[in-house]
């Protein structure tokens, strides 16, 4: 019997679509002869649609991706300046607002340095941690405002807003990955010493469902050192848990020690599974190099593994990710298109 | 004619006694024989005087610290987790208290990578950057609060403010800076696509004051990006200018690269002269170290020598810069205790 799997593919902008296309061809690969079949439709939105169209994302088109098992996002964003873009903002009306509505709460960013993989760090040490970002609100909430805009009296408010609901399931859900991860250990990391409203909140609720998973060891990190902790010693993490914003700014860092943002993964899931959860890489859409095929898919890749594990297909994710491990170790500085490192990951794949 | 500086000493908690002291020292050593004298008063504040009186800084003691014409100060924090420091929140309640009473608007933290010291990243480059941090707003306003606390409704919300008046006199004092140095640049950092009301702002001064000074280039980083770039390639970076809370993350990250947050300096700077400015090493009070002779002094001397600039001293602001980066050059991984290192540095300013 046949299994069919709906799929949304959003490849975007710049090195979306160029870096989609081989995750395309890896997924392919990997369920080539099995009994589950992708029944894929692709969604043409981003920068280059709203200067085509005039829209981000149409309602219609945003019911008919929910709809969907799972989504597939390439990257989004046009040429940084562009005047026709001034007042568009496709990252809040487009990737935020599936997030948002399609309540994406566990942003889930894996940071691992593969054998092979030269760090930017000069002693890394074992690499291999899992970020899970809070998705849905915190200082993306997007409430705030600006008073008297243009006038010497200006004043711009950004509202973080926290709620037990919302950092209670995410910060649940970590400790749920945590417990399935052999080391058993939990970082929770915010700024509560200067945000001490939404700290005291997430302190509250971290203790709560930390007293639930006796065997998880929990530490606690200001957002500063948590940096200087990612770069002097980032073996020490396990599981982060944090702010949408914090989690942001950490997942890039982690991106770049973890052998650079061109290998970075990522998950926007529901795990409720009310709507279709979504992967991306971490990178954006570097419209700079796009339609160049010198864009590195492995991170579209290792998203769309994700999205395999997620499907309940983590046999097969476990064969993309050996595919990417054994072609990452034998990589070393070469140039090859985006295309090429495509292939010889599927090469791996079929040779198995 | 003698010139005497009335400078108020805040030593704190810690590891802070011990590297002001050795602070206090380079700075005798530098004036010695000159036309400055240093009237110094001691103020004892911080999570041990809180402990001892359930005082974090009274009234009478600001207004006679409000008299002086320079603050130095160590560190402040007590044991993370001492219950009885519970309901205190020593950082809000002394260290942010002076910087936002005295208007200290500009915290200015270089970043260089002195020859000799190891650097976390593999190919750090040339590092010799500034990062000029708001100090007065953003999200540390305090803004905020809690709804239904310790229900499953909670609600917490933190209020970032931004004013034009705030950004404006920040930005301008960096490119100030940035104008008295041999590159010429300022990189503006922050996250325009999702914070788009202090981001619109934020875009709208930078650019106003950048027309100002038509021979500083400008760029522009999202903050998450920025952490890559200051892992990648930080030789790129002159001055940067931000918002308080991405500058305290950015800055803790640049400390990390700069040869660690043991040798990471900073001044929190009213440039208007209203009140005194303050001078501290950006590291924390690390009480599991303390009273051990383990700290690194070298931030402290290197805030020390801060402050001597900003006094109109900078011929010894050199000469102690100069004697640490020659005590750097020869350091390695020496384990001296914090007063050989002090002793080390005042050894070179005698030599000359
Ligand atoms: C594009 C942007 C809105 C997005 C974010 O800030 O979440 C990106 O940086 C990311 O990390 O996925
Ligand atoms: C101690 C804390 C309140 C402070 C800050 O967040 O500004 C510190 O991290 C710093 O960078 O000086």
């Amino acid at each position: 019997m046949t299994r069919t799997i709906k799929l949304a593919v959003l490849p975007g902008d710049g090195i979306g679509p160029e870096v989609i296309e081989q995750a395309n061809r890896v997924l392919d690969a990997v369920l080539a002869g099995g009994d589950v079949v992708l029944d894929r439709t692709e969604f043409k939105l981003g920068a280059e649609r709203f200067l085509a169209t005039g829209e981000t994302l149409p309602e219609a088109e945003q019911a008919e991706i929910a709809q969907h098992d799972a989504i597939l996002f390439g990257a989004v964003g046009g040429v940084p300046g562009d005047p026709r873009l001034k007042d568009a903002n496709i990252e809040r009306g487009l990737l935020l607002k599936l997030r948002f509505d399609f309540d994406h709460y566990a942003n889930v960013r894996p940071c691992t340095l593969f054998p092979g993989v030269e760090s930017t760090l000069k002693h890394p040490g074992d690499v291999d941690f899992l970020v899970v970002r809070e998705g849905t609100e915190g200082p993306y909430a997007g409430n705030g405002g600006r008073l008297r805009a243009g006038t010497p009296a200006e004043v711009a408010t950004e509202v973080s807003v926290n709620t037990a609901f919302g950092i209670e399931r995410v910060v649940r859900y970590a400790f749920e990955v945590a417990s399935r991860r052999p080391r058993q250990k939990v970082t929770w990391v915010h700024k509560t010493n200067v945000l001490v409203h939404a700290g005291a909140t997430w302190q509250r609720i971290v203790q709560a469902v930390a007293a639930e998973y006796p065997d998880i060891a929990v530490d606690y990190m200001h957002v500063d050192a948590a940096t200087i902790f990612m770069v002097q010693d980032p073996s020490r993490f396990d599981v982060i848990v944090t702010d949408n914003l914090f989690g942001d700014i950490l997942t890039d860092l982690a991106g770049a020690i973890g052998g650079g943002i061109g290998l970075a993964a990522s998950g926007n899931i529901n795990p409720d599974g009310t709507f279709p959860s979504m992967f991306e890489p971490v990178h954006g859409s570097a419209p700079d190099i796009a339609g160049q095929q010198k864009a590195d898919p492995t991170a579209a890749i290792l998203s769309a593994a994700l999205m395999l594990d997620h499907l309940g297909l983590s046999a097969e994710g476990d064969r993309v990710r050996d595919a990417v491990r054994a072609d990452l170790a034998v990589r070393g500085a070469s140039t090859r298109s985006t295309t090429e490192v495509g292939s010889a990951i599927i090469d791996r794949i079929a040779a198995r």
